[in-house]
């Protein structure tokens, strides 16, 4: 029951290809239904719809598979707890039983065929699903729950039953549009929720039971959650599908999530799509940050954790809020689904320390929060109720004694008054009731007049005050916090999420659906299996329109000379073969030829050095020598959750020993592509240093986006490409890739 | 009352010199006494005493002078809670007071002179302590507490009268050995203590009472805190005082400390080498992590903070342990004032949830602790009690049913005595009583059995369970946290702190304390004042050792081609002058001139430039021509708290951007020297990247040290020294500075 293991049959993303082509109607789903033009060029799904869970979440008649009330059976306390739910909700409950006669005094029958009305959910409390889904399609139940464990969470075995699994319920799909949450989940969906507490909620998708029970329990604190998804095995419903139903749920504010790994990665996508276009923050645990985090969620839940990196750089292209801890993720969440959009993004800290408002502020200031000072009438204003020797800058420090009185409100008034504080935060580390528990009441009630975001961090470590306990916790409209960490750590997610929410631009309104032209001559150059010499490679890039130098690919000494006349002296050779990396360090390499002799010595001495070194080349490349910029590097690799992925970083030797590089999965557009520059430590390079020319930043970004178009087209055919160096030249001159290396399935 | 403002004279740790090497006598110290011989050679003190302060904190009589029972008097309320303390340490009181009889039915008396006995402490509550000072000194009065604000904290006129203040205190010490605390203290000394906890405390320094608060509130979740200094302005005790104090103090288990500014860098590391050498645990919130903190904290407390990197790199040197938050700070030190030296430190995690197992994990991992995958002997025992499906390499998961009942405790036990095994953690993040009741109760009891460190987290929002708030902070062998990362935090600094001990040898013991042959040659090329032209700064550089290429400055194409002939071909020219920076940016520097032809050419070309340019130049350097190497830099620029520091980066215009750097504050060894190094980000270019040679890193590390001494013994003369680049060639054959740029005070 305590987060019990589950397992999925991880796939990847392409699936989405398989079935929106094929030959099965998609389920039914909410709004615009999936059609198989809604593909991209790579033929993942450009939409996805949402499905109708409200039968789900709040039934009027549920079968329970499996019912018991005989003594010391484990389906007895489930389906007491079935029952109670159901007594919340006002559903009717079926038990189902092939011998009993009745179950807690409700009448029983033998299987679903004979239920006495068309359930909305199946409760599945048999050892083996299976069989039960092929009848539950007969019946149109709408819903089945599949406690069982044993499945993909277990290894191979589990895995192929998770399949057959699987393919039962896509087949009752076709039939009843029959969903399945399961197998492997638990009883969460079905907690008692408080509806005493007013206001948006906190909707919550874990994939570990345990694991979601500190946000489910906010309700203890005053936050309202609306409901709770274990997504178990997701054999069927994934936590994607959760996502986009509970962005579309009035009472939601924020969702929740603990994920130790994704079903489909454009599924994923897709969902965070939907909660970003309609402003619905999306925070979430992604474990995964290391080896050891990733090996022990896959042993425990058979998913992929995917690449680290490329889930992070996925979350942050639709706003979602990754977080490490999962207190966090509560103070996060509750955050986010309570405040309303900030006015302005200026952040005043207001304490009864002076040590304390400077602690404060060090660490908001660290983390990127901005304290506008303000202004001098707003200080001179604030000075009539507080001493004159005291800083009122903001940090503003009253020195204590003015909150004991009627003066404390009036501050707090005062501040929240100037237009460029949005967020007005108040750190106590310790109570002093005398002091503290009027400064809390003011808050409480000035946050009610305001529509501004007003935070408390009580920094006890008791927490069983009663200006804490009642006074705090009490308010909707005050935000309190443990920690200094946490309220700026939500703080700082609301304020970029209502930034990135304001701006957010979907990709897949402008993702390519069919091939460019380019396609076809590429398509031509590809050699399955195979490593691109440099020269193919290039011709690639050529293809999708990226520069690349002048340069011929020649077999003699005196096609070389040829060569280099038609390209222009100084000119530079290489060896150029299908498995050769590394040429510089072998002397492959030979810059700066000027003269015809040069170049035929040249020619000698690569084809010699291959010789000894037994390297076969299909020839030598004479190439023009171009002009020093900013060395680049710009990739395509392929993640097994998310398909394609573009990388640009710093190139050199100092910046692969530094590995300075961003990286992210299309589609995305033209505002992503220079973000990617943005997170480059060594960016202020692009920009010239030492007296340097800036580079040509657009050359760049249409660089990086013919690559993505390129990552998209030949998604099939091209399993890894690395432009190195991309030399970027001054602003206005463009950029060209000098050397590339491109591999293809 | 709630941490109000106070600030200090800051003074620049050669305070230190003028005291120890003028004519005043130190103030009696345990221990060894301080001698003016125990400087290192730039005369900053190489011992520091430890005062004896066992009077301070228990006084056997105490007077308090401007004592009331006036009717809402702020003093009367002062007055009360001395007296409590007083009767709880059982110390006499005397109420000093010109003109009452008698307050709260103690007899008065009008002036300290007529006190009826020698008391061990005065505490003024008077507004002006200046003028009691020395009546204080006259009745031998140890220490004395001035409670009044109004000083340093307040801006010049304060300092003024805080220098006032100090003079007169140390007037009075060498008379009577006098000490005070404060101004601009409070109460904190004098809360109540529990003394029903046992075992291993908390002392307690800070620079605000407010932010001391959390802290000293421990004691009620059964964490003992033995002493608390609130050492407000700092007029004369400091916090290194209590630090050396404190770490001498049996029932001390760990000090904490909430600093805002240092009074002065050497003491602090005089007082953190102390701690060190006694193994005794400093865990420090320091704020001055950006300007905002720097000048706030420095507008609340008259203190410099130092510059960030340069206070971070002390505390490491020192061992201290420097965390951001008061919760950090809190959880911290009461693991390490409790926690029993580790026996190893591998990690075992324990959960009852695969995903609170897999997550803990990822976190601890990624924060570098490491969990050593369990033999597959203990795994096989662990199957013994745990389900053959569940992962048991580390971190175990017992999938939550064994924890209910006998087999709970086997598990715990099996854990704990596998010998890779020091520290165990449970993560609890939903209790659930049933089984976490049972789980507390099994981990306290164990704790109990095993020297090893037993850990829980406790996730609940809540915090109000019998099972956290009596089993588990009711154990005083089981440490109990509320966040992942705040354990992982603690438990990183325990297991590091041990490493750190084990292997700790104080840089005092072997500083330079005479100059060495090198001074005085050195001393013969500085120019006060002025910069030094590359020419003589790299004198410098040879006068101490370090290698410079062969070079000769000219004044005439003639000459030049004379000094290239005795340099050697090829050459590098470089215009030479004092003033002269960014001479490859000018185009003052020719590189590979390899005829006498080219030399007289690039003399006429550089002296023509440096015309146009206006540059004035003492001449032209023909320098060696060096093989290329690892670029590197070391400089030294001087702190305003710790007087000289020594850095070592990457050199080049790529790692100029990236800023990649490491400080150290003098004096430290060759093994600080050594972790510098490993502390840069591009390290492994250090160690060949590419096929490329291994630089030599003996030499690089010669040339810390040696600059290291130079910095020292140069402290008054030298204000800024920049070696850059210095090539550092492959292992065996040394390192050569090729630039370098001197400022003379």
């Amino acid at each position: 029951m305590l987060g019990s293991t589950h397992g999925t049959l991880t796939t990847d993303s392409r699936r989405a290809r398989v079935i929106a082509c094929g030959e099965q109607p998609a389920p039914a789903v909410h709004g615009r239904p999936a059609a198989t033009d809604d593909l991209d060029v790579s033929g993942r799904p450009l939409y996805a719809g949402v499905p109708d869970l409200d039968r789900f979440f709040r039934p009027e008649s549920v079968a329970v598979v499996g019912a018991s009330d005989a003594e010391g059976r484990p389906n007895t306390g489930i389906t007491r707890q079935l029952l109670a739910w159901a007594g919340r909700v006002g559903a009717r409950l079926h038990p189902v039983h092939p011998t009993r006669e009745s179950v807690f005094g409700l009448t029983c029958v033998p299987s679903v065929a004979e239920l006495p009305e068309q359930v909305d959910l199946a409760v599945l409390l048999v050892s083996d699903p299976l069989p039960v889904i092929e009848q539950l399609a007969e019946t149109k139940v709408r819903f089945a729950v599949a406690f069982a464990s044993g499945f993909a969470e277990t290894g191979t075995v589990g895995a192929a039953a998770q399949a057959r699994l699987a393919d039962a319920v896509q087949r009752s799909a076709i039939r009843s549009g029959l969903r399945l949450l399961g197998p492997n989940t638990n009883l969460n969906a079905f907690e008692r929720f408080r509806d005493d507490l007013t206001g948006p909620a906190i909707a919550l998708i874990t994939q570990s039971g345990h694991q979601g029970r500190p946000v489910f329990t906010l309700q203890e604190l005053g936050i309202r959650v609306s409901h709770w998804a274990p997504t178990g095995n997701e054999a069927d419903l994934e936590s994607a599908d959760f996502i986009s139903y509970f962005s579309e749920q009035p009472e939601v504010g924020a969702i929740a999530c603990y994920v130790e790994g994704l079903k489909d990665g454009r599924s994923f996508l897709l969902a965070a799509d939907r909660a970003a276009r309609r402003g619905v923050p999306v925070v979430a645990v992604k474990v995964g940050r290391t080896e050891t985090g990733a090996r022990t969620a896959a042993s425990h839940t058979g998913k992929l954790t995917g690449a680290d990196a490329v889930v992070d750089a996925a979350m942050r292209q639709y706003g979602v809020v990754r977080v490490d801890g999962l207190d966090e993720l509560q103070d996060t969440a509750a955050l986010m689904a309570r405040a309303r959009p900030p006015s302005a993004d200026g952040v005043a800290v207001y304490s009864i320390s002076g040590g304390t408002g400077a602690h404060f502020s060090d660490l908001a200031t660290a983390a990127g929060l901005r304290l506008p000072p303000l202004s001098a009438a707003k200080q001179a204003e604030l000075h009539e109720w507080i001493p004159d020797y005291l800083d009122v800058s903001n940090p503003v420090d009253n020195g204590g004694h003015p909150v004991g009185d009627w003066r404390g409100r009036k501050i707090i008034d005062a501040i929240l008054a100037d237009p460029a504080v949005g967020v007005l935060i108040c750190p106590i580390t310790g109570p002093f009731p005398p002091m503290s528990d009027r400064l809390a009441q003011d808050l409480v009630d000035a946050a009610e007049q305001t529509d501004k975001l007003v935070c408390v961090v009580w920094g006890s470590p008791v927490g069983t005050e009663p200006a804490y306990r009642d006074t705090l916790l009490g308010s909707s409209r005050v935000a309190t916090f443990r920690t200094f960490a946490n309220c700026i750590t939500a703080v700082r997610a609301h304020l970029e999420h209502a930034r990135f929410t304001a701006s957010y631009r979907s990709p897949f309104d402008e993702a390519p659906r069919t091939p460019s032209p380019s396609f076809r001559k590429a398509q031509a150059l590809m050699r399955p299996g195979s490593r691109l010499s440099e020269h193919a490679a290039k011709q690639l890039l050529r293809a999708y329109g990226i520069r690349v130098p002048r340069e011929q690919l020649v077999t003699s000494a005196a096609a070389s000379v040829r060569a280099a006349g038609l390209v222009g002296y100084p000119v530079v050779m290489k060896a150029s073969g299908a498995r050769l990396a590394h040429k510089t360090e072998l002397g492959l390499v030979k810059i700066g030829l000027t003269s015809a002799s040069q170049v035929r010595d040249a020619y000698r001495e690569l084809t010699d050095i291959a010789r000894y070194e037994d390297v076969s080349l299909d020839g030598v490349l004479v190439c023009q020598m171009v002009e020093p910029g900013v060395e680049m590097v710009v990739g395509v690799t392929h993640d097994d959750l998310f398909g394609p992925t573009v990388t640009v970083g710093l190139g050199g030797v100092l910046v692969e020993v530094l590995q300075d590089s961003a990286v992210r999965v299309p589609p995305f557009g033209e505002d992503q592509a220079r973000s990617m520059l943005d997170e480059l430590r060594g960016r202020a390079l692009l920009d010239g240093v030492r007296g340097r020319p800036p580079a040509d930043l657009d050359a760049l970004v249409e660089v990086v986006l013919r690559v993505q178009r390129m990552a998209l087209e030949l998604d099939t055919e091209l399993s890894e490409l690395d432009i190195n160096p991309l030399m970027v030249l001054p602003r206005g001159q463009g950029a060209i890739a000098l050397d590339a290396l491109a591999t293809c399935r």
